[in-house]
């Protein structure tokens, strides 16, 4: 099956290949009255979009988002809100050559193993395109959570991670790699232009975090507010492993050490520490939600790799395209919006049922 | 809102609280004409089910199942399976005093928070209990798809990992820890009980392998067999963090490293690593599916946690009734069942989409 | 595919076979803090159980329902909410003879073609007795929604209507046949009691009608209030037809005569009638939801219907089992619980997008 | 809420407002592998396309759809098929005078009373417009079910049935008002003319046919194929009545009138009546489907009507745009469109569970 729909009741649906005419969203359920307009999404579309500089693709798309329904004088309807951008460059020509074979690591076996052929310009609808959607969606999520405040940083580029004592969020849109020590940043600098150089590729590892969230959102036990974001999160190209605060390290600890102790505060208990990322028994408790993306690196690179042609014939695979030497930069964006996404479908979930 | 449901095709909805008269599940999409007894389902309670060893909580419960509709001359039917398990051993007193007390690392705040008071003899709805279900509801997914093979098994705990080279699966079931390395097993029983007397509690990683799976299933972009793998694992109690294949390690690896060449195969392509986790784009690949999961040491523990009243005061808690030590331990049915309830349900909706 | 769930926010799922060992409801996103207790939802089973007067079928069932989850200390928790109730007059030997062969009118034939085989045991899963647990779970509906008054009538049987002018909503409970018309009640003694006696069958057709709706309710385009109901309604087994407002009647008027003008009131618009039921664009408009639903006569009849045998070879068949001469009798609360389930959950639906 | 998906494996989603920019579809779940071109959609958009005679409105629109993703050289790839419209004869003006009065009979009031504000243009939302996707994205649905061959018809205009012995489907086409009845024709031209030189407006009962549905499709309780075709028609503007085979009239027969009597026949039974229209217990029997539509007189009428305005003082309507004298004679490519999309679904639900 084709499954395209995310969300219970704020659900967006996203279409569109890589090198189709364009991309969209449909963004149904958000409540009325709220002020959006194209300049309430562009920002985020811009903030991802690819070429902005040498670390990412040099695919130049201007990434122009319309709103073709839902907004009547400058505010949502309550109706479905369809969001469409426009592809205008797709060099079909790079990918021809890879029609019949499949590249190691990507989607493309996979997709001809299900569907009996695919769409093999730019990787078709496995394209990372499609979150550029997920992006505009999430713009209109973040004005259903006004109380809330979203920041999503890459922690981690190929094992070298940003020093805790050097976080510092203002340094975050100041460097082309979302990251919050500067000095890391100096030092990814050389660390991601070697790999681009070299045509090879970095994991990393994106960290989020959600303030204002009040206690109380999440719906347990199968749309628990932390395994929706797991669900949300490992939709994302190249994600393969998502936490909940301290997450795998919590595995590593006792329960003391694990505890997080509450004390009386002015609203609501006082919370002398975060193991648990804001997340108690699927449900938010007041405190900074947090998570953490695993983004592999990106298979396509210049080294040849073995693989088969799509008779069984064995070959190698050079990518020669335009593609991230780490594409977890770019998935920053991405995270963000989809913890909007999550969040603002929580908070309607919520009071659906507790008014 | 409440959302007790899981599954697209295959959908199983769970209801009851630790402490209520039974806890239950029905499993509704099944395939009719697939030979079922409550034999095929006890056995997988019983190595889920509490007081078989020191290591886990001395409830004592029968978990004996009876399965209620949905079977006609020892068939399933196609209509909904009903399944049921009376609670015998519910000690209500132990909880008494923590009626008005939340015990930190636990749902209590979070449920008051939302709902406004909470059922609070043993969790109520929060309670590990409910996953009794999903593992009887599992029973009923691995005849869906009897094409593959699932194990779990229990790879770290309190930080000691398995020896990968010591690893034996027939020692899996030979061991109260359902433990795949004889070495560790033993270095467990020591460390195990000792969190246990000392009334502390460890983490755990659970890891799991699914072989069989064809090349296919899977449901792009937002039913991502992947990202409801995540879904499921993350709704389990304890659980803080989800990796498919190299999960977090893969974020380490150069592109050249996480590659997973491809060679010509007798029955399709044969893949030289298995960093992917037998996954690409969100759909099976062939190869073993595999996941790891963290799970937390539970908040139950003797050292007083300072913790609120429900009316805000200053308090303590420690837990005196039974508890594990490690419920990683004790998760490890659940993560198998979670695993082939994806995978049952995939299979499903694969042929739905492409016959 | 077998869906035994219903509703979009509040939602339940049936299970359970005529002649199983119990029949059950899940109810799922009930509000916490409703007030609940057995007592709440016997008297509706009791209005609804066969056996009571020589115009329903003598099966003799106590109905008792039993809540098993969900609530504590007397009020839902938020939690799933678990109803069963035990089938205690099971005379599987009534059915044994029909085992092979299909009764015209029934869903014999249509199971076997879907599922390959069937519970033929009283219907299995197609026997009216499915409807027991709708209304256990539309007592639990009506709590959500105290603003709404529901009331359901019978309006016609076997094509001898009331009279409009001789509605009395105190006369309905007063009479077998839930007739608002007192003279029409005794005409249809004579009636159905011929039609028993012959071991024939009559049709009939509810009203229903839900004031104290507020304006607002219903979710366009595909989750309109009177789709949803439309839906709900034709479930409910031998219903043919449904109709909101004037319905078919509506087909053959001007638009002159179906207009419903509107006039300045005191809390809205005051509507000086009611064509559309209530219902404008899939949303109440504060006027009486008014729905119609048409029963057919039960296929169960003494008189012999040519048939076949799973075989293929020809036979006859005649229903000597206990039998209702007009189902659309004791449709009727399941008609009231409908119109309740549907609105509970628009109710809920509503205000998680418009708060 | 909203709620503008329909459908559970084979799901369409529909959005745009009357006067906006455009409006769409995007289709999710469809068979890969599946030859498709505008030209496959167009022809059905042409026929329920507005301006086309007398009859109907002269709103002039091109409805030239495009398909913006999920088709690949020519066939279906599996993934969302994306279908947009653009508007091109929106003639705001017209409407401008109504945004602050409520059209009685019209969604206005209750969309204001939903969402504190609305879309005044040509109704918004809840214009007619929006089910020229449904009849697009019906065109896909009736690829995927090329063994079904569907027919709908006007089978009564204001009153004025059509003579069954004067049935000739090859009539249909001939004809302005879909009728299959070439004497009724003939009445109507008269009967629809003089409506529309008075500014008044005619109901219509549409009739539809599905032949070649096989027998098992449909998925008991609460998925029956005719609760999804009563959910689908009723979802239709203007639609205030649904009847599978005799509907209303099944419950005026006995018993014995209302039997269809199987016989044996070469490929399953051969019955000798239809009076349950093709479905039994929910799921298809193999005999046609048939399904009956009651569609109200359009509330846009030249008499003028009492009603208020947006601020409760009382006025008058009429109006004066461009508006079909009769809804039902557009309606006609819908109700198939509708047949189709929820026949396909529900072939594809039925191999997901039954293989």
């Amino acid at each position: 099956m084709s499954w395209n729909t995310f969300g219970r009741v704020l659900r967006f649906t996203t279409w569109g290949e890589s090198h189709g005419p364009a991309i969209g969203a449909v963004v149904d359920g958000c409540p009325p009255g709220i002020a959006l307009a194209e300049s309430d999404i562009q920002p985020f579309l811009d903030a991802r979009k690819p070429g902005q500089n040498k670390f990412t693709t040099q695919r130049q798309e201007a990434d122009e988002v319309r709103i073709l329904s839902g907004v009547f004088e400058g505010k949502t309807t309550g109706t479905p809100i369809s969001l469409l951008i426009e592809n205008t460059d797709q060099r079909s020509k790079d990918y021809s050559e890879i029609a019949n074979t499949y590249r190691p690591g990507h989607a493309d076996y996979a997709y001809d193993a299900k569907y009996g052929f695919r769409d093999y310009r730019g990787g078709g609808r496995s394209s990372a395109r499609e979150t550029a959607m997920r992006v505009a969606a999430g713009a209109v999520a973040r004005l259903v959570i006004p109380e809330v405040t979203i920041l999503a940083y890459v922690a981690e580029i190929g094992g070298d991670a940003v020093d805790p004592a050097n976080f510092d969020a203002a340094e975050i849109a100041r460097n082309p790699f979302w990251c919050p020590d500067a000095a890391a940043a100096e030092r990814w600098e050389a660390l991601v232009d070697d790999a681009r150089k070299a045509g090879s590729s970095l994991g990393a590892v994106v960290e989020c975090v959600a303030t204002g969230v009040p206690a109380g959102w999440g719906a347990p036990i199968y749309a628990k507010l932390d395994a929706d974001l797991a669900a949300g999160m490992m939709s994302i190209n190249a994600v393969k492993g998502v936490e909940i605060g301290d997450g795998f390290g919590a595995a590593r600890l006792t329960g003391e050490e694990n505890a997080d102790p509450m004390r009386p505060g002015n609203d609501g208990p006082r919370f002398e520490a975060n193991h648990a990322g804001g997340i108690a028994g699927g449900i938010s408790t007041g405190q900074p939600v947090t998570c953490r993306v695993a983004f592999k690196p990106t298979s396509s690179i210049l080294t040849p790799v073995e693989s088969i042609t799509r008779d069984g014939e064995a070959t190698e695979v050079r990518t020669k395209g335009r593609h991230d030497p780490c594409v977890g930069i770019r998935g920053t964006p991405v995270v963000e919006a989809m913890l909007a996404l999550v969040l603002a479908d929580h908070k309607l979930l919520h009071r659906a049922q507790c008014g």
